[in-house]
């Protein structure tokens, strides 16, 4: 994946600090950045991305771990702001390659990622919890946790000591005045690192072009009290499995209304699990019940919470929505509440959930309505304060497409950041920051690593190429056996299709080719006849055409010859 | 495409009118509606609709003709409400069958028809142009043309009436009290119309879920005089080139500010050029200027209009974000604005040209930011007001996704129409009226039909799943050539893949699983071996599971045995 010309000078002779953000930057999905000083290199975070359209049959992305893998030996920890999969997807791999890298975060991050983690068999791997507050020391680095608001409980900005400087990092954040948990962000903890100078902060551009302010988590509650009072039937709510805070608030108000919670599938339950032994949800024992036991309530005294919120074809609630869930089934009546946001290249699947609930007869409250969802990100207000809080004299902007940066970079300068100290990086740029100095000083590899089926990196830009003209066109197969020695052809020639004709059609056409081939053949040359490669380009050209003006498509053809 | 049960029972033998969606509904796109009465059969616009991601390779997706071919000899016209793609795209496929029906719009609209049809070589078409108020009779249906506003200039709904009763149909359309052509919807004509009696309204719900007004077109003129005031280089504003009262605003506000303005493209220059000639668009002379001529102007004295708001990857926008365009090339300090909404599904294709504008150092202000862009659709007190103006005795909401016809279907309950009186249908649903009753009756052909290079519907169900199989995984082809006598391979099997391994390791793959195939191939026995079918199915799960253990991927596997 690697095809970029790169330049990572040799570091100085004096104390440095690197700042080299791996993924994030530019796209949305697989965060990661690393710190390295002279002597000691951390990651935070070690995220996935999801493929897009044109990745065909590509599982999932990762980073590209190369700087690391050739600074192996200072190698000290990977720090993990919160348990989202764009922020922990990536470990497994990572720890395929360092399965000695202890892992640090607060301990729903670990038990999340130990979720996630449980089908790659990680063997035995060295987890430090933390709460927020602590510090941890790694080499020269010391990091403390700070506690900030975001979709998910246990995330943490990062205020990273070197002895070049503090680096502020604040992961994914928001900042809800009025969280359902009661506990705001540390704003004493931050103002204190900021007062005592920050050289660089990285901050989360996801939300850097809304103006204002994010709701509070409370905002959805309001629009829960509306929903759950009106509901007649049963409500069934779905969201990501991580929103610890959603999902505490559907209790709430399962509680206030007098309904049953029941937890659909795996990874929910998992969580809910998890979340309740670590105290972050707080659920009475005689609102949980179990999802085979729902149809022994009334509806009017029944809650689902599910995933399924990105329309996900496998996810408990697309499989609801067509009536292939084995668990439980919508029926007329039932209130669907998708408590989320279309991920951009979700919304047609979410929509076409959606349209198969209504059809099943189910009222369905969605979250692009504005009412049963708020962000998880900062909006510009509050990147705006977070700015004023920590005033760093160089900002990144990291976590967003390219626009999101260049208007995060933006507010940063309205805040008084020098122009020039704000970088608007791609991923792999290389920052060094000295006594004297902070400047971009060199590109490592920070493409996009394809994992396909167990092949990590297996999956080039020519097997991609591959896959889209088989599917724009499909393919076509030509056998033909040729006599060397009289230059000939053998028998009659085979012709097999794939993803190219109807079938109704395709025998007159497969017929009408062959007389086709029959003639390109004769006109090869008898010297032509001798060069197996000179063949093959003959029947691939001639069949190409005869192909094109039949059917305007433009199949990859590949010519078997065989000498006999 | 047509997989549904049909029963489309003999009419009845007193006056009936049928209606038929033939597209449109559950879905965005296609729109196309049968009117039919016992002697004469019209239909109402034949749009097209792009392919979603899952149909591999298709060009486009058009109406199933065939309750229109039997029924060929009743054929009078097709009436076309506005000359957008998802209203007239289907017309070429429509004339190919039946090229004597008269095609019947205001003259934009016919205008949009011809340039859209030029590449098909339509030969001689009928084209009958009315004017807004103008009255059109086929045999016992006669058609009112009234002026509504919409995204296009020369746009109208059809009062139909026939021998059972007036059919409403609005097409697509919106309420703009303040529409920059000074024309508002003709409620006189809409009103009379209700007054004397609607049997049935069809209305169009891409809106219905949208609370309140939608805002008129002068809103989009106040965020340009913000815009073109603030702007210090050029302004490249993209647009749909049939949204004619957006390119004069553009235009209005050049010369206000002193700018030249120059369309790129021919689409965009196509209906400028019928726009002008049809009085829609005024331009005064000395304001518009070549492409070609754009660098003789300091940047603050330039518009370029273009196409390319859904960042088509070939349009005008898309190639300048990437600085592939021939004759303009964006520059920093470029202002561009993106007047419109990404359709559901080219999000990815919007924002990525987005990114990549700021890349080159452009300035970009898009729809999605609610600035520059209003809809073209009716919301929610617009569909109520239509309503109350017409007040029909049953209803159809069209045009939209199965959630968006539900929702309507509630606010025309809202209205006073009855419950029972709303039919929220499929495509291929046969409403039937007389005197005595209206409901559902039957049902016809109402499916996707494919179009993929010149052929129309030969593109089925097997097709995509194949493509769909080999752009996943791609495709291995194994050449084995057996003496059937002596039922025994010879020679060394070919082993061909496509999308499947990474170059630098597929040798040493391909390798092991010549291997591996000796084995499999060792296996059978000397009897299967007789059998070709029985040695290609031994040769394909062998390789299957081979490729899989070691890759995890599941290609498309063909085994080709040549017998000699």
């Amino acid at each position: 994946m690697s095809t970029d010309t790169l330049t990572v000078p040799q570091p100085p002779s004096e104390a440095y600090v690197r700042i080299i953000p791996l993924g994030g930057c530019g796209e949305i999905g697989r965060n990661m950045t690393l710190i390295e000083t002279n002597d000691d290199l951390i990651a935070v975070d070690c995220g996935l991305m999801f493929p897009d359209e044109e990745m065909f049959g590509v599982d999932v992305v990762i980073n590209d771990f190369t700087y690391v893998r050739e600074r192996a030996h200072k190698l000290r920890a990977v720090l993990v702001t919160h348990g989202h999969e764009d922020h922990i997807g990536g470990l497994p791999y990572l720890l395929r390659e360092f399965p000695q890298v202890p892992i640090v975060g607060t301990p729903l991050t670990i038990a999340l990622i130990k979720a996630k983690s449980r089908e790659h068999k990680l063997g035995t791997v060295e987890f430090v919890a933390v709460q927020p507050g602590d510090r941890v020391q790694y080499g020269a680095i010391e990091t403390e946790f700070v506690h900030i608001n975001h979709s998910v409980a246990g995330a943490c900005s990062l205020a990273i000591r070197t002895p070049v400087g503090t680096i502020f990092h604040t992961g994914d954040f928001k900042f809800d005045q009025t969280p359902i948990d009661g506990k705001p962000a540390d704003f004493a903890a931050i103002a204190r690192i900021g007062d005592a100078g920050v050289l660089c902060m990285l901050s989360d551009s996801t939300n850097a072009e809304r103006p204002g302010h994010t709701l509070s988590e409370r905002i959805v509650g309001e629009a829960f009290t509306g929903i759950f009072s009106r509901a007649k039937g049963r409500i069934v709510v779905a969201s990501f499995a991580s929103n610890v805070p959603r999902i505490q608030q559907v209790v709430d108000h399962a509680v206030r209304f007098n309904r049953k919670v029941a937890f659909l599938g795996r990874s929910m339950q998992n969580v809910v699990h998890f979340a309740t032994e670590l105290g972050h949800l707080r659920i009475p024992p005689e609102t949980s019940i179990r999802i085979e036991d729902v149809d022994s309530y009334p509806p009017e005294q029944i809650v689902v919470l599910t995933t399924g919120s990105q329309g996900e074809p496998m996810s408990g609630l697309a499989r609801m929505s067509v009536r292939d869930h084995k668990k439980f089934r919508i029926a007329p009546g039932d209130t669907v509440v998708i408590s989320a946001t279309p991920i951009p290249g979700n919304e047609k699947s979410v929509y076409r959930t959606i349209n198969n609930l209504y059809r099943i007869g189910a009222t369905v409250i969605h979250g692009t309505d504005g009412r049963s969802h708020v962000s998880g990100h900062a909006s510009q207000e509050e990147l705006l304060l977070m700015l004023n809080l920590v005033r760093p004299e160089f900002f990144i902007p990291v976590h967003g497409e390219y626009r999101m940066l260049v208007q995060h970079g933006k507010l940063a300068v309205q805040t008084g950041v020098e122009p020039e100290n704000v970088f608007v990086v791609e991923n792999g740029d290389v920052l060094e920051f000295t006594g004297e100095y902070g400047d971009k000083i060199g590109k490592t590899y920070g493409g996009h690593v394809l994992v396909d089926g167990t092949g990590v990196g297996e999956v080039g830009e020519a097997v991609l190429r591959d896959r889209k003209a088989l599917s724009n066109d499909g393919i076509v197969m030509v056998v033909v056996a040729i006599d060397a020695e009289e230059a000939r052809l053998i028998g009659s020639p085979d012709i097999i299709s794939r993803g190219v004709f109807y079938l109704p059609e395709a025998n007159g056409v497969l017929d009408e080719l062959k007389t086709e081939l029959g003639a390109i053949v004769a006109n090869i040359s008898v010297e032509a006849m001798r060069d197996v490669n000179s063949v093959k380009e003959h029947i691939r050209s001639g069949l190409s055409k005869a192909i094109y003006s039949r059917t305007k498509r433009r199949p990859v053809v590949i010519p078997v010859v065989m000498e006999v």
